[in-house]
């Protein structure tokens, strides 16, 4: 076969600040894949992506690529308005939980593919897999019948989307290449938009907990992934979140169910229900239900509905008793005052050392592992009261927790500011 | 074996602008070497490089583990001075041939490693190699007697200098990463310090016919090595040199050979006199002879006396007639006029498609094919004189060679601008 270009030169047109063109892109992603483009070549031109950029025009062409080297789905049959979130992960995000009823129950297609946890933030996945009998594996048959009477489906993305991005992140992984924005935005987005969803709405978290530290690096994925998803005619909208601080009280896998049922019956932490109100707001919105009454959904049970029916649909006993740890140790106040600090990323740390998360792709998690807040930044506590509780199933973790744990909270006087690093929701793009 | 560092915290060190410590750099070479960093990852390096730079720390560090790679030669066992000279390569630059004679005409050592030409720009070794019976390949016991007895040596590099640099540069050649100026200065002077020279001249081109193009760059260049020698304790100098016209009027490599022999017998082109006695001053400045006759010696025959006890100590025959073109086809004036324009790329390029130089490594070259031109920028011509002559071995390659030099040389009026780019010697840098 005789290629029409060559990687060399698209390399170097990357890397002195040039453009790359439709056709270039194309070539790049497609000979990639098979197999005529070196890793070496690719990670150099990850690099000089990484470093130079790409135009808006680049990132909508990469994105198409990837999309174009593997399936799309297609919910044109369904009679439902389809709508999707996307959150780029955070301590404690179990959102996707009590959001993808919530929003099915009014009678909107939530197609939620997810992914497993790697690091110290979970995966929505390993949480839904501590309900006894719940499995992520759906047909695409069972998956489109589900979307259909359930409405709200989530379950593990098949490999056959974007496979392209598959091998782009596992080579990004191991060259420094991860933190490149256009290479973020067309890696999240190729997935969504192959998913097939009418509309979209992101979660893009910045703080110590999230991906993107900086508020505003956060900002620029976030428009990145809209105009995105806009060129690629997905209606799509962003919310700017704060991860400085974990999300809600439980942080593990077992126990964020157990939180997420709380919201869907009507309670759970403030800002847990924040947000979930937020995000249904958006994707209701973008389903052209702009008035839906959501927490009227949460008090009056139709999201609770459409939970048990969505975990049953999938195998799993509602019901069920969720396992618990076999040890747990608490740590209190050592002395009376207003928690200050509560960093997300030592949380974060902590519960994966207690076996919430995994080292390596092929590691199981413990599902009643994690941690239990019992405070949050702001609140008064005296000494001796239990701040969070640690829960394993394996007592030597704990050690190796609390060391992360080091500074990460913070007991300061009545007046001390409390660093929470803002409000919840920072801004909303699209 | 544990190791010291990680490839991707190394990487993501330079992505961001950070400096490498030398356990890093000196780990990140030897871990490449061994196989434990991965190509793509190295490759993802030398793109960071390439666009972040390395500061004069990094490059010592880098040069100086590329040497600890391999073995390093030693000329303290012998009685004579040593000093060397690299040129960055350029068209019709056979200045190495007089010139390593030249300056062993006066009791010092030449140690001269040279390399096959690849590309436009020719290579020392393909030249000598026209001669009948000469050879490259010089056992360490050959190379040091010849050194000893004759003091020129022009011979093939062994592998087991700096081997780092050849995996390395190989790596470099198909990711778009040669280009970088910390990555070539330390390529070339990791060979020329573990080469064990006490003094070396640098001839670093620019212009056209250069590797580095911009007269800035090939400063940059320039001075990077020099300060990087300085720092090894080799007494390095360079010579900022224009490569925007073809040195000398032979461009190939029997012709060129011709050339030289011109040169060591007190007559050829002034450029290439003019070039080689700067070069050998130098050279011979470092060595302790400022007052040398370089001159005198070309005048007075040790120069060419050297060369043919040089020619002869390797197996060749100094009195042999050279290989001659099977074809040639002479290009004329058609107009009276000065030659304004003749650019040093396009005739390169041209002699190497009539068969003076390679595209692949393991393609052989044609010692007869190749260039002469008869006139040089600012000379008047009338219609019809004769400007250059083509010749090869296969007279189907005149077609792509005339094609090459299709705007490359321009007669204009006599009032006309010269348009050769200046000087011959811009500068002299250390």
């Amino acid at each position: 076969m005789i290629e029409a270009f060559d990687a060399v030169d698209l390399i170097k047109t990357k890397r002195d600040h040039g453009i790359l063109t439709t056709e270039q892109i194309d070539w790049l992603v497609d000979a990639y894949t098979r197999g005529v483009i070196a890793d070496e070549q690719m990670s150099a031109m990850t690099m000089a992506i990484l470093l130079n950029g790409m135009s808006r025009d680049e990132i909508r062409d990469l994105t198409m690529a990837m999309i174009a080297t593997g399936e799309r789905l297609d919910f044109s049959g369904l009679s439902k308005r389809t709508t999707d979130k996307h959150s780029t992960g955070g301590v404690g995000d179990k959102i996707t939980l009590p959001l993808a009823p919530l929003v099915a129950s009014f009678g909107v297609a939530v197609p939620q593919l997810s992914g497993r946890g790697l690091g110290h933030t979970g995966g929505t996945l390993d949480k839904l897999e501590s309900i006894p009998g719940w499995r992520a594996q759906l047909s695409n048959d069972e998956f489109m019948a589900q979307l259909d009477a359930v409405g709200a489906v989530i379950c593990a993305a098949g490999s056959g989307l974007a496979p392209a991005d598959g091998k782009l992140y596992a080579l990004r992984d191991i060259t420094g290449t991860v933190e490149s924005i256009p290479l973020i935005a067309s890696s999240i987005m190729s997935k969504k938009i192959a998913e097939g969803t009418a509309a979209l709405v992101l979660d893009v978290k910045f703080g110590s907990g999230a991906f993107m530290r900086d508020p505003a690096k956060a900002r620029e994925l976030a428009e990145t992934m809209v105009r995105l998803g806009q060129d690629a005619g997905v209606a799509t909208r962003a919310l700017l979140t704060n991860m400085n601080v974990p999300l809600g009280l439980a942080i593990g896998n077992a126990n964020e169910v157990r939180e997420s049922v709380e919201v869907l019956a009507g309670g759970g932490p403030a800002d847990v229900v924040e947000l979930t109100l937020a995000l249904a707001r958006e994707m209701l919105d973008l389903a052209g239900m702009p008035d839906a009454d959501v927490e009227g959904h949460l008090a009056g049970g139709q999201a609770m509905d459409t939970w048990r029916a969505m975990i049953s649909a999938q195998g799993g006993d509602p019901d069920a008793a969720l396992p618990s740890p076999k040890e747990t140790q608490v740590v209190s106040a050592d002395r009376d005052g207003i928690l200050v600090t509560q960093e997300a990323l030592p949380f974060g740390i902590a519960a994966w050392r207690l076996g919430a998360g995994r080292a390596r792709k092929e590691d199981p998690v413990h599902h009643a592992a994690g941690i239990d807040l019992h405070v949050k930044p702001g609140d008064a506590v005296t000494k001796g009261d239990p701040l969070f509780t640690l829960a394993t199933d394996d007592p030597a973790r704990f050690e190796r927790a609390i060391e992360a744990l080091e500074g990460a909270y913070r007991i300061g006087d009545e007046v001390s500011p409390v660093e929470d690093g803002g409000p919840l929701i920072a801004d909303r793009i699209g």
